[in-house]
């Protein structure tokens, strides 16, 4: 048996992702805020501790795939959490978070002598099940190494590794999201058109993902918009990540214009 | 030799189209406002007429490929015109003009027993060069049988029917024009913010190329942004074709608040 590998945030992705990682041989130590979502790992063995700083131990890897920077300064401040690490763990973070948050994360690590990696996800829960993600990645060469088999185990189909300066990960993250919501926005703009114009939508699709966009994020949003479907339901997700893009920019006073005004599209939907 | 095909209009994109249905075999006779620009296709043997209605023949095909609807509009008044290409003659429209405009055109060449097709092309002229272009197409049955192989020698490496009511495929081209408009202006505007955040631009669309967006727009254009060109140069026509999308919305009520805003941004640049 492989070793046994700490996981905190059992959400959407996070119960797949850790799930994956049961399924090839990993034993788990669980911790979730809402107990009840860990029973099906529990059941398959894996043990479930009552506080974030019980997953995880000293020179072992824990996992975290929370819903934002705040909840994941929450679990760290957590007694114990950065003590039971160090020295020679790793902390894999995939939740995404602002860069500078980041940052500040690697310098605690570092004080404590274990490593902050961030490997953000790009992938849906159903994208984890059928073990398609993609996942960049940034931290320090020797703990990359280590922990390579493990995002693959998780579910990676490619892993794209972003040097060593933690940020990096997560500004590829957050560009890829970007022009998700951008694209997604912009093929609900234009097919209503189409239709409002007589044009069947999915005939629409068809063509321009034969060649222009032959691309699973055309195909599959152009899909939902032709069938009604709203293309990011009432997923939070979006927001919060256009969100974090423009204070990103702002940190560099690189200019936002059109994250700005998909941001205020955003909030309208979700009002 | 196939037969003799009416052509006007030999701009950057109408001249490698004439030439490749010269390459083909097909006679030519050209009419271009700057006579000048037809000498390449003169030289191999192309017939040049001094007025619009004189590259046209009764019962034969005219293919138009125009930068407006007031150019089309007026080559198509030229006294003549209509006349000469009835009764069974087809009129190929290649350039982008409002669908209300195509389809009071499609009613005038009706009353002289001629055919209107539209058939926009999607393709820059390195792509008319190598015969990589792909053209969504709309007219009626027969007219759109007759002018297959025409399409095809004109460099259409994919065809696509989108019917017999003239609007359809215009529509098409403008909703491709508009999703390319957003996602050159998207990537422009998130490969900055990594870049001043110290991340590699070429680098993000790698992963974002072989991941979520295997497309060749994100590749060519984010490979431009990267190298520091903007990706629409000074070219009027992204401008000209999100004007249509906004009028062609208009007319049924259809909201275009993306349009709207990259037509904004659109006419800044180009100042």
């Amino acid at each position: 048996m492989s070793e046994t590998i700490g996981f905190i945030g059992l959400g959407n992705l996070g119960l797949p992702v850790a799930t994956n990682l049961q399924d090839a041989g990993y034993g788990l130590r669980v911790y979730n805020r809402t107990a009840s979502k860990a029973k099906p790992l529990v059941t398959k063995g894996a043990q479930q501790v009552t506080q974030p700083a019980d997953a995880v131990t000293t020179g072992g890897i824990v996992v975290t795939l929370l819903w934002d920077g705040a909840a994941l300064e929450s679990v760290i401040s957590d007694s114990g959490f950065l003590e039971n690490l160090g020295p020679n763990g790793i902390h894999i973070a995939m939740g995404t978070v602002l860069p500078e948050t980041a940052k500040k994360l690697v310098a605690m690590h570092e004080q404590h002598g274990s490593t902050y990696v961030e490997a953000p996800i790009f992938g849906r829960p159903e994208a984890a099940v059928t073990q398609k993600l993609w996942i960049p990645y940034t931290g320090s060469q020797q703990a990359k190494e280590r922990i390579q088999p493990i995002l693959k185990a998780m579910g990676g189909q490619g892993l794209f590794d972003f040097g060593e300066e933690v940020g990096a990960a997560t500004i590829v993250k957050l560009v890829g999201n970007f022009l998700i919501v951008s694209a997604g926005y912009s093929m609900r703009e234009a097919l209503s058109m189409a239709e409002q114009n007589g044009v069947d939508p999915q005939a629409v699709v068809n063509m321009l993902t034969q060649t222009l966009f032959p691309a699973p994020i055309y195909q599959n949003y152009g899909k939902m918009i032709a069938e009604k479907a709203e293309p990011f339901g009432d997923s939070e997700i979006p927001l919060k990540d256009v969100d974090l893009l423009k204070k990103t920019a702002q940190q560099v006073e690189s200019p936002t214009p059109l994250s700005n005004f998909l941001h205020d599209l955003l909030s309208n939907d979700l009002k």
